[in-house]
Protein backbone atom coordinates (compact mmCIF):
# COMPACT_ATOMS: atom_id res chain seq x y z
CA UNK A 1 0.00 0.00 0.00
CA UNK A 2 1.44 3.41 -0.76
CA UNK A 3 0.94 6.44 1.42
CA UNK A 4 1.56 9.91 1.84
CA UNK A 5 4.15 10.64 4.45
CA UNK A 6 4.55 13.84 6.80
CA UNK A 7 7.30 15.98 7.58
CA UNK A 8 8.81 16.73 11.21
CA UNK A 9 7.56 20.35 11.09
CA UNK A 10 4.26 19.24 9.14
CA UNK A 11 3.98 16.50 11.95
CA UNK A 12 4.11 18.63 15.20
CA UNK A 13 1.98 21.61 13.82
CA UNK A 14 -0.47 18.85 13.20
CA UNK A 15 -0.45 17.85 16.68
CA UNK A 16 -0.87 21.09 17.99
CA UNK A 17 -3.57 22.05 15.56
CA UNK A 18 -5.76 18.96 16.98
CA UNK A 19 -5.61 20.23 20.46
CA UNK A 20 -6.78 23.74 19.42
CA UNK A 21 -8.20 24.20 15.80
CA UNK A 22 -9.71 20.72 16.38
CA UNK A 23 -10.90 20.91 20.30
CA UNK A 24 -9.45 17.51 20.86
CA UNK A 25 -7.91 17.13 24.99
CA UNK A 26 -4.42 15.31 25.06
CA UNK A 27 -5.85 12.81 27.44
CA UNK A 28 -8.23 12.03 24.13
CA UNK A 29 -5.98 12.15 21.93
CA UNK A 30 -3.41 9.40 23.90
CA UNK A 31 -6.11 7.42 24.86
CA UNK A 32 -6.93 6.84 20.98
CA UNK A 33 -3.16 6.69 20.19
CA UNK A 34 -2.11 4.49 22.58
CA UNK A 35 -5.12 2.07 22.27
CA UNK A 36 -4.33 1.68 18.30
CA UNK A 37 -0.70 0.71 19.71
CA UNK A 38 -2.25 -1.95 21.77
CA UNK A 39 -4.33 -2.91 18.97
CA UNK A 40 -1.75 -2.90 16.17
CA UNK A 41 0.65 -5.46 19.03
CA UNK A 42 -2.37 -7.74 19.24
CA UNK A 43 -2.83 -8.40 15.32
CA UNK A 44 1.26 -8.98 15.04
CA UNK A 45 1.96 -10.88 18.51
CA UNK A 46 -1.41 -11.77 19.89
CA UNK A 47 -1.22 -13.44 23.38
CA UNK A 48 -1.39 -16.96 22.42
CA UNK A 49 1.29 -17.45 19.98
CA UNK A 50 4.28 -16.22 21.88
CA UNK A 51 6.30 -18.97 23.70
CA UNK A 52 4.99 -20.64 26.70
CA UNK A 53 1.99 -18.34 25.89
CA UNK A 54 2.89 -15.84 28.21
CA UNK A 55 3.10 -12.99 26.28
CA UNK A 56 5.59 -10.92 28.29
CA UNK A 57 5.72 -7.18 27.65
CA UNK A 58 7.87 -4.81 28.98
CA UNK A 59 6.72 -1.41 28.05
CA UNK A 60 9.89 1.60 27.84
CA UNK A 61 8.65 4.77 28.66
CA UNK A 62 10.21 8.41 28.13
CA UNK A 63 9.49 11.42 29.34
CA UNK A 64 7.09 13.12 26.92
CA UNK A 65 3.49 12.21 25.28
CA UNK A 66 5.48 9.02 23.41
CA UNK A 67 5.93 7.64 26.70
CA UNK A 68 2.15 7.93 27.86
CA UNK A 69 1.27 6.31 24.32
CA UNK A 70 3.10 3.28 25.75
CA UNK A 71 0.91 4.17 29.20
CA UNK A 72 -2.46 4.04 27.53
CA UNK A 73 -1.01 0.88 25.38
CA UNK A 74 -0.05 -0.95 28.39
CA UNK A 75 -3.23 -0.45 30.26
CA UNK A 76 -5.39 -1.85 26.77
CA UNK A 77 -2.93 -4.74 26.65
CA UNK A 78 -3.55 -5.99 29.95
CA UNK A 79 -7.02 -5.78 29.06
CA UNK A 80 -6.28 -7.65 25.78
CA UNK A 81 -4.95 -10.56 28.11
CA UNK A 82 -1.85 -9.61 27.86
CA UNK A 83 -0.82 -10.78 31.50
CA UNK A 84 3.00 -10.09 32.14
CA UNK A 85 3.08 -6.52 31.47
CA UNK A 86 6.15 -4.62 33.19
CA UNK A 87 6.95 -0.85 32.75
CA UNK A 88 10.10 0.96 32.53
CA UNK A 89 9.59 4.71 33.08
CA UNK A 90 13.02 6.40 34.52
CA UNK A 91 11.67 9.57 34.47
CA UNK A 92 7.88 9.94 34.98
CA UNK A 93 6.31 13.54 34.16
CA UNK A 94 4.36 15.25 36.40
CA UNK A 95 1.31 16.34 34.98
CA UNK A 96 -2.43 14.97 35.96
CA UNK A 97 -3.05 12.96 32.54
CA UNK A 98 0.87 11.15 33.19
CA UNK A 99 0.34 10.93 36.70
CA UNK A 100 -3.40 9.59 36.12
CA UNK A 101 -2.01 6.81 33.41
CA UNK A 102 0.32 5.62 36.25
CA UNK A 103 -2.35 5.17 39.07
CA UNK A 104 -4.06 3.51 36.30
CA UNK A 105 -1.44 0.97 35.56
CA UNK A 106 -1.26 0.20 39.31
CA UNK A 107 -4.49 -0.14 39.81
CA UNK A 108 -4.63 -2.91 37.18
CA UNK A 109 -1.39 -4.72 39.05
CA UNK A 110 0.98 -3.63 36.55
CA UNK A 111 4.72 -3.82 37.91
CA UNK A 112 6.88 -0.95 37.50
CA UNK A 113 10.09 -1.80 37.31
CA UNK A 114 13.39 0.30 38.65
CA UNK A 115 16.71 0.24 36.88
CA UNK A 116 18.15 -2.69 38.73
CA UNK A 117 15.32 -4.60 37.45
CA UNK A 118 15.69 -3.90 33.41
CA UNK A 119 17.99 -7.03 32.50
CA UNK A 120 16.10 -9.41 34.17
CA UNK A 121 12.56 -7.73 32.50
CA UNK A 122 14.42 -7.59 28.89
CA UNK A 123 15.38 -11.42 29.33
CA UNK A 124 12.07 -12.65 30.35
CA UNK A 125 9.86 -10.15 27.83
CA UNK A 126 9.17 -11.31 24.12
CA UNK A 127 7.43 -8.16 23.66
CA UNK A 128 9.52 -4.97 23.82
CA UNK A 129 7.69 -1.55 23.79
CA UNK A 130 9.71 1.03 22.39
CA UNK A 131 7.31 4.50 23.51
CA UNK A 132 10.81 6.56 24.53
CA UNK A 133 10.77 9.15 22.23
CA UNK A 134 8.69 10.18 19.52
CA UNK A 135 8.95 13.15 16.65
CA UNK A 136 10.16 15.95 19.50
CA UNK A 137 13.43 14.27 19.66
CA UNK A 138 16.57 16.53 19.55
CA UNK A 139 20.09 14.08 19.44
CA UNK A 140 22.04 13.34 21.31
CA UNK A 141 20.25 11.01 23.10
CA UNK A 142 21.24 11.95 26.67
CA UNK A 143 21.64 9.46 29.79
CA UNK A 144 19.62 7.12 31.12
CA UNK A 145 17.92 6.58 27.76
CA UNK A 146 21.41 6.02 25.50
CA UNK A 147 22.09 2.63 27.65
CA UNK A 148 18.41 1.67 27.93
CA UNK A 149 18.28 1.85 23.64
CA UNK A 150 21.84 -0.02 23.47
CA UNK A 151 20.43 -2.86 25.85
CA UNK A 152 17.31 -3.04 24.09
CA UNK A 153 19.17 -3.08 20.35
CA UNK A 154 21.08 -6.20 22.28
CA UNK A 155 18.26 -8.58 23.56
CA UNK A 156 16.29 -7.48 20.22
CA UNK A 157 19.33 -10.41 18.65
CA UNK A 158 17.54 -12.91 20.54
CA UNK A 159 14.86 -14.64 18.50
CA UNK A 160 11.94 -14.62 20.71
CA UNK A 161 12.09 -10.87 21.18
CA UNK A 162 10.50 -8.26 19.35
CA UNK A 163 10.32 -4.79 19.42
CA UNK A 164 7.21 -2.82 18.55
CA UNK A 165 8.03 1.45 18.27
CA UNK A 166 5.94 3.96 18.97
CA UNK A 167 5.15 6.70 15.95
CA UNK A 168 9.34 6.67 15.73
CA UNK A 169 11.96 4.50 16.58
CA UNK A 170 13.57 6.18 19.30
CA UNK A 171 16.39 8.08 18.33
CA UNK A 172 15.35 8.23 14.63
CA UNK A 173 15.38 11.91 12.35
CA UNK A 174 11.67 12.35 11.49
CA UNK A 175 12.62 13.36 8.28
CA UNK A 176 15.92 10.88 7.46
CA UNK A 177 15.53 7.85 10.25
CA UNK A 178 18.99 6.65 12.04
CA UNK A 179 21.19 9.48 11.44
CA UNK A 180 25.28 9.86 12.85
CA UNK A 181 23.79 12.43 15.41
CA UNK A 182 22.84 9.29 17.42
CA UNK A 183 25.57 6.45 16.73
CA UNK A 184 23.29 4.42 19.60
CA UNK A 185 20.39 3.42 16.87
CA UNK A 186 22.56 3.63 13.69
CA UNK A 187 20.99 0.00 12.97
CA UNK A 188 17.88 0.07 15.13
CA UNK A 189 15.14 -1.72 12.93
CA UNK A 190 11.56 -1.94 14.85
CA UNK A 191 9.98 -5.42 14.40
CA UNK A 192 6.74 -3.46 14.06
CA UNK A 193 6.34 -0.13 13.96
CA UNK A 194 2.89 2.04 14.77
CA UNK A 195 2.54 5.41 12.93
CA UNK A 196 0.55 7.74 14.77
CA UNK A 197 -1.90 10.24 12.72
CA UNK A 198 -0.18 9.53 9.30
CA UNK A 199 3.50 8.12 8.42
CA UNK A 200 6.31 10.63 8.81
CA UNK A 201 9.37 10.19 6.10
CA UNK A 202 11.53 8.02 8.26
CA UNK A 203 9.12 5.36 7.85
CA UNK A 204 10.35 4.91 4.64
CA UNK A 205 13.65 3.45 5.90
CA UNK A 206 11.95 0.80 7.65
CA UNK A 207 13.01 -2.62 5.87
CA UNK A 208 10.55 -4.56 3.59
CA UNK A 209 10.41 -7.24 6.00
CA UNK A 210 9.21 -5.59 9.15
CA UNK A 211 5.56 -4.73 9.54
CA UNK A 212 3.83 -1.16 9.71
CA UNK A 213 0.25 -0.33 10.95
CA UNK A 214 -0.99 3.26 11.20
CA UNK A 215 -3.25 4.14 13.90
CA UNK A 216 -4.41 6.75 15.78
CA UNK A 217 -7.62 6.77 13.79
CA UNK A 218 -9.18 10.73 14.43
CA UNK A 219 -9.11 13.02 11.78
CA UNK A 220 -11.79 13.89 9.23
CA UNK A 221 -11.01 14.24 5.87
CA UNK A 222 -11.30 17.39 5.46
CA UNK A 223 -8.64 17.53 8.13
CA UNK A 224 -6.59 15.54 6.51
CA UNK A 225 -6.49 17.11 2.76
CA UNK A 226 -6.36 20.44 4.53
CA UNK A 227 -2.38 19.06 5.54
CA UNK A 228 -2.08 16.71 2.54
CA UNK A 229 -2.08 13.74 4.41
CA UNK A 230 -3.75 10.27 3.28
CA UNK A 231 -6.13 8.77 5.32
CA UNK A 232 -6.12 5.23 4.55
CA UNK A 233 -9.54 3.46 4.68
CA UNK A 234 -9.89 1.72 8.35
CA UNK A 235 -11.98 -1.24 7.91
CA UNK A 236 -14.86 -0.81 10.04
CA UNK A 237 -14.38 -0.20 13.38
CA UNK A 238 -10.94 -0.73 13.32
CA UNK A 239 -8.45 1.50 15.06
CA UNK A 240 -5.65 0.52 12.94
CA UNK A 241 -4.81 -0.08 9.15
CA UNK A 242 -1.65 -2.35 8.37
CA UNK A 243 0.31 -0.05 5.95
CA UNK A 244 3.26 -2.89 5.09
CA UNK B 1 -25.73 -14.71 28.35
CA UNK B 2 -26.34 -13.97 32.25
CA UNK B 3 -24.94 -11.32 33.95
CA UNK B 4 -25.05 -9.71 36.90
CA UNK B 5 -26.71 -6.14 37.08
CA UNK B 6 -25.10 -2.94 39.33
CA UNK B 7 -27.46 -0.58 41.38
CA UNK B 8 -28.02 3.02 40.64
CA UNK B 9 -26.74 4.27 44.24
CA UNK B 10 -23.23 1.67 43.20
CA UNK B 11 -23.35 2.55 39.57
CA UNK B 12 -22.62 6.45 40.93
CA UNK B 13 -20.43 5.22 43.76
CA UNK B 14 -18.59 3.53 41.23
CA UNK B 15 -18.53 6.05 38.74
CA UNK B 16 -16.69 8.31 41.33
CA UNK B 17 -14.03 5.80 42.18
CA UNK B 18 -12.94 5.39 38.13
CA UNK B 19 -11.89 9.17 38.75
CA UNK B 20 -10.84 9.08 42.14
CA UNK B 21 -8.94 6.07 43.08
CA UNK B 22 -8.62 4.50 39.97
CA UNK B 23 -6.81 7.42 38.52
CA UNK B 24 -9.24 7.92 35.20
CA UNK B 25 -9.72 11.81 33.63
CA UNK B 26 -13.65 12.12 32.69
CA UNK B 27 -11.86 12.62 28.79
CA UNK B 28 -10.73 9.16 28.71
CA UNK B 29 -13.75 7.13 30.30
CA UNK B 30 -16.25 9.26 28.18
CA UNK B 31 -13.77 9.01 24.92
CA UNK B 32 -13.85 5.09 25.31
CA UNK B 33 -17.65 4.79 26.29
CA UNK B 34 -18.26 6.90 23.40
CA UNK B 35 -16.31 4.99 21.03
CA UNK B 36 -18.04 1.46 22.69
CA UNK B 37 -21.51 2.93 21.73
CA UNK B 38 -20.70 3.47 18.32
CA UNK B 39 -19.29 -0.01 17.64
CA UNK B 40 -22.01 -1.44 19.23
CA UNK B 41 -24.22 0.22 16.29
CA UNK B 42 -21.91 -0.38 13.53
CA UNK B 43 -22.19 -4.25 14.78
CA UNK B 44 -26.20 -4.22 14.81
CA UNK B 45 -27.22 -1.55 12.06
CA UNK B 46 -23.74 -1.27 9.95
CA UNK B 47 -23.92 1.65 7.71
CA UNK B 48 -24.54 -0.19 4.67
CA UNK B 49 -28.17 -2.30 5.25
CA UNK B 50 -29.93 0.87 5.98
CA UNK B 51 -32.28 2.03 3.55
CA UNK B 52 -31.10 3.82 0.18
CA UNK B 53 -27.47 3.17 1.91
CA UNK B 54 -28.14 6.19 3.82
CA UNK B 55 -27.51 5.52 7.47
CA UNK B 56 -28.95 8.69 9.08
CA UNK B 57 -28.23 9.43 12.34
CA UNK B 58 -29.98 11.60 14.52
CA UNK B 59 -28.05 12.09 18.24
CA UNK B 60 -29.76 13.36 20.64
CA UNK B 61 -27.80 14.71 23.45
CA UNK B 62 -29.02 15.89 27.15
CA UNK B 63 -26.74 18.01 29.23
CA UNK B 64 -24.99 15.62 31.08
CA UNK B 65 -22.06 13.05 30.60
CA UNK B 66 -24.81 10.56 28.72
CA UNK B 67 -25.27 13.55 26.37
CA UNK B 68 -21.01 13.62 26.36
CA UNK B 69 -21.21 9.89 25.95
CA UNK B 70 -23.38 10.52 22.89
CA UNK B 71 -21.74 13.21 21.20
CA UNK B 72 -18.05 11.12 20.96
CA UNK B 73 -20.01 7.92 19.38
CA UNK B 74 -21.14 10.79 17.01
CA UNK B 75 -17.61 11.54 15.77
CA UNK B 76 -16.56 7.58 15.75
CA UNK B 77 -20.37 7.22 13.73
CA UNK B 78 -18.84 9.51 11.13
CA UNK B 79 -15.17 7.81 10.85
CA UNK B 80 -17.12 4.85 10.84
CA UNK B 81 -18.78 5.85 7.74
CA UNK B 82 -22.19 7.11 8.65
CA UNK B 83 -22.07 10.30 6.40
CA UNK B 84 -25.19 11.64 7.86
CA UNK B 85 -25.46 12.85 11.54
CA UNK B 86 -27.27 15.22 13.05
CA UNK B 87 -26.95 16.30 16.56
CA UNK B 88 -29.61 18.25 18.72
CA UNK B 89 -28.08 19.25 22.17
CA UNK B 90 -30.37 21.92 23.44
CA UNK B 91 -28.70 22.57 26.82
CA UNK B 92 -24.90 22.49 25.83
CA UNK B 93 -23.03 22.29 29.27
CA UNK B 94 -19.86 24.95 29.39
CA UNK B 95 -17.52 22.54 30.31
CA UNK B 96 -14.08 22.12 28.75
CA UNK B 97 -14.57 18.65 27.72
CA UNK B 98 -17.76 19.26 26.46
CA UNK B 99 -17.18 22.38 24.29
CA UNK B 100 -14.24 20.33 23.24
CA UNK B 101 -16.50 17.49 21.70
CA UNK B 102 -19.23 20.25 19.95
CA UNK B 103 -15.75 21.64 18.50
CA UNK B 104 -14.71 18.68 17.19
CA UNK B 105 -17.64 17.52 15.89
CA UNK B 106 -18.02 21.11 13.84
CA UNK B 107 -14.50 20.69 12.35
CA UNK B 108 -15.84 16.68 11.13
CA UNK B 109 -17.93 18.88 9.59
CA UNK B 110 -21.47 17.40 11.52
CA UNK B 111 -24.74 19.81 11.72
CA UNK B 112 -26.04 20.79 15.02
CA UNK B 113 -29.81 21.34 14.87
CA UNK B 114 -32.20 23.42 16.18
CA UNK B 115 -35.81 22.49 17.58
CA UNK B 116 -37.62 24.09 14.44
CA UNK B 117 -35.26 21.15 12.50
CA UNK B 118 -35.94 18.36 15.06
CA UNK B 119 -39.47 16.64 13.20
CA UNK B 120 -37.57 16.72 9.65
CA UNK B 121 -34.32 15.48 11.32
CA UNK B 122 -36.77 12.62 13.03
CA UNK B 123 -38.62 11.81 10.11
CA UNK B 124 -35.11 11.28 7.99
CA UNK B 125 -32.82 9.87 10.37
CA UNK B 126 -33.12 6.07 10.31
CA UNK B 127 -30.62 5.48 13.47
CA UNK B 128 -31.52 7.44 16.57
CA UNK B 129 -29.68 7.57 19.48
CA UNK B 130 -31.09 8.48 23.18
CA UNK B 131 -28.31 9.85 24.65
CA UNK B 132 -30.59 12.35 27.28
CA UNK B 133 -30.24 10.83 30.77
CA UNK B 134 -28.00 8.10 31.59
CA UNK B 135 -28.02 6.76 35.71
CA UNK B 136 -28.11 10.34 37.76
CA UNK B 137 -31.55 11.12 36.23
CA UNK B 138 -34.51 12.26 38.84
CA UNK B 139 -37.92 11.98 37.55
CA UNK B 140 -39.90 13.94 36.49
CA UNK B 141 -38.79 14.55 32.88
CA UNK B 142 -38.62 18.25 32.02
CA UNK B 143 -39.01 20.26 29.00
CA UNK B 144 -37.68 20.23 26.30
CA UNK B 145 -36.96 16.97 27.25
CA UNK B 146 -40.24 15.39 27.95
CA UNK B 147 -41.57 16.34 24.53
CA UNK B 148 -38.56 15.32 22.61
CA UNK B 149 -38.76 11.26 24.46
CA UNK B 150 -42.61 11.94 23.28
CA UNK B 151 -41.66 12.95 19.43
CA UNK B 152 -38.78 9.94 19.57
CA UNK B 153 -41.39 7.31 20.75
CA UNK B 154 -43.81 8.11 18.08
CA UNK B 155 -41.30 8.25 15.40
CA UNK B 156 -40.10 4.60 16.73
CA UNK B 157 -43.39 3.49 15.63
CA UNK B 158 -42.09 3.61 11.92
CA UNK B 159 -40.61 0.45 10.40
CA UNK B 160 -37.50 1.94 9.29
CA UNK B 161 -36.64 3.65 12.43
CA UNK B 162 -34.23 2.10 15.10
CA UNK B 163 -33.95 3.74 18.87
CA UNK B 164 -30.43 2.96 20.46
CA UNK B 165 -29.86 4.02 24.14
CA UNK B 166 -27.04 5.06 26.11
CA UNK B 167 -26.33 3.09 29.25
CA UNK B 168 -30.25 3.81 30.53
CA UNK B 169 -33.51 4.19 28.08
CA UNK B 170 -33.91 8.10 29.46
CA UNK B 171 -36.22 8.25 32.07
CA UNK B 172 -35.92 4.86 32.90
CA UNK B 173 -35.63 4.29 36.89
CA UNK B 174 -31.95 2.87 37.04
CA UNK B 175 -33.09 0.21 39.62
CA UNK B 176 -36.61 -0.59 38.15
CA UNK B 177 -36.91 0.46 34.67
CA UNK B 178 -40.20 2.70 33.53
CA UNK B 179 -42.04 4.16 36.46
CA UNK B 180 -44.92 6.46 36.96
CA UNK B 181 -42.65 8.86 38.06
CA UNK B 182 -42.01 9.40 34.35
CA UNK B 183 -45.34 8.29 32.66
CA UNK B 184 -43.89 9.84 28.88
CA UNK B 185 -41.59 6.62 28.85
CA UNK B 186 -44.07 4.11 30.05
CA UNK B 187 -43.81 1.75 26.83
CA UNK B 188 -40.04 2.94 25.77
CA UNK B 189 -37.97 -0.21 24.46
CA UNK B 190 -35.19 0.85 23.06
CA UNK B 191 -33.69 -1.68 19.95
CA UNK B 192 -30.84 -1.76 20.96
CA UNK B 193 -29.23 -0.68 24.56
CA UNK B 194 -25.43 -0.30 25.24
CA UNK B 195 -24.82 -0.70 28.78
CA UNK B 196 -21.31 1.22 30.10
CA UNK B 197 -19.26 -0.51 32.55
CA UNK B 198 -21.86 -2.85 34.08
CA UNK B 199 -25.76 -3.61 33.01
CA UNK B 200 -27.75 -1.89 35.65
CA UNK B 201 -30.86 -3.54 36.87
CA UNK B 202 -33.35 -1.60 34.41
CA UNK B 203 -31.44 -3.99 31.69
CA UNK B 204 -33.99 -6.39 33.25
CA UNK B 205 -36.66 -5.06 31.88
CA UNK B 206 -35.53 -4.86 28.04
CA UNK B 207 -37.63 -7.25 26.03
CA UNK B 208 -36.05 -10.32 25.02
CA UNK B 209 -36.67 -9.25 21.39
CA UNK B 210 -34.47 -5.78 22.06
CA UNK B 211 -30.57 -6.25 21.55
CA UNK B 212 -27.83 -5.46 24.17
CA UNK B 213 -24.17 -4.83 23.84
CA UNK B 214 -21.84 -3.90 27.16
CA UNK B 215 -19.10 -1.21 26.96
CA UNK B 216 -16.79 0.68 28.30
CA UNK B 217 -14.11 -1.88 28.56
CA UNK B 218 -12.50 0.32 31.31
CA UNK B 219 -11.94 -1.47 34.50
CA UNK B 220 -9.66 -4.33 35.54
CA UNK B 221 -10.58 -7.62 37.28
CA UNK B 222 -9.63 -6.92 40.74
CA UNK B 223 -11.56 -3.63 40.58
CA UNK B 224 -14.44 -6.02 39.15
CA UNK B 225 -14.88 -8.41 41.82
CA UNK B 226 -14.17 -5.37 44.58
CA UNK B 227 -17.15 -4.08 42.92
CA UNK B 228 -19.10 -7.71 42.96
CA UNK B 229 -19.72 -7.22 38.97
CA UNK B 230 -19.19 -9.64 36.46
CA UNK B 231 -16.78 -8.05 33.20
CA UNK B 232 -17.94 -10.40 30.83
CA UNK B 233 -14.98 -12.00 28.38
CA UNK B 234 -14.63 -8.84 25.85
CA UNK B 235 -13.73 -11.03 22.29
CA UNK B 236 -10.22 -10.14 21.06
CA UNK B 237 -9.71 -5.98 20.94
CA UNK B 238 -13.58 -4.99 20.46
CA UNK B 239 -15.04 -2.80 22.85
CA UNK B 240 -18.21 -4.35 23.24
CA UNK B 241 -19.49 -7.45 24.02
CA UNK B 242 -22.87 -8.88 22.89
CA UNK B 243 -25.09 -9.69 26.10
CA UNK B 244 -28.63 -10.44 24.41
Amino acid sequence: MSFKVIAAKQASLLDQELMSTMGFSIDQLMELAGLSVAQSIYRVYPPTTTPSNKSSCLVLCGPGNNGGDGLVAARHLKLFGYNNIQIYYPKPTNRPIFTGLVTQLQQFGIEFIDSTQLSKSFSQSNLIIDALFGFSFKPPMRPPFNSIISEMLKWQLEQDKKIIAVDIPSGWDVDLGPTDACPEIANYQPDLLVSLTAPKPCSLKLNKSKKHYLGGRFISKQFAEKWGIDVPEYPGVDQVVQLQ
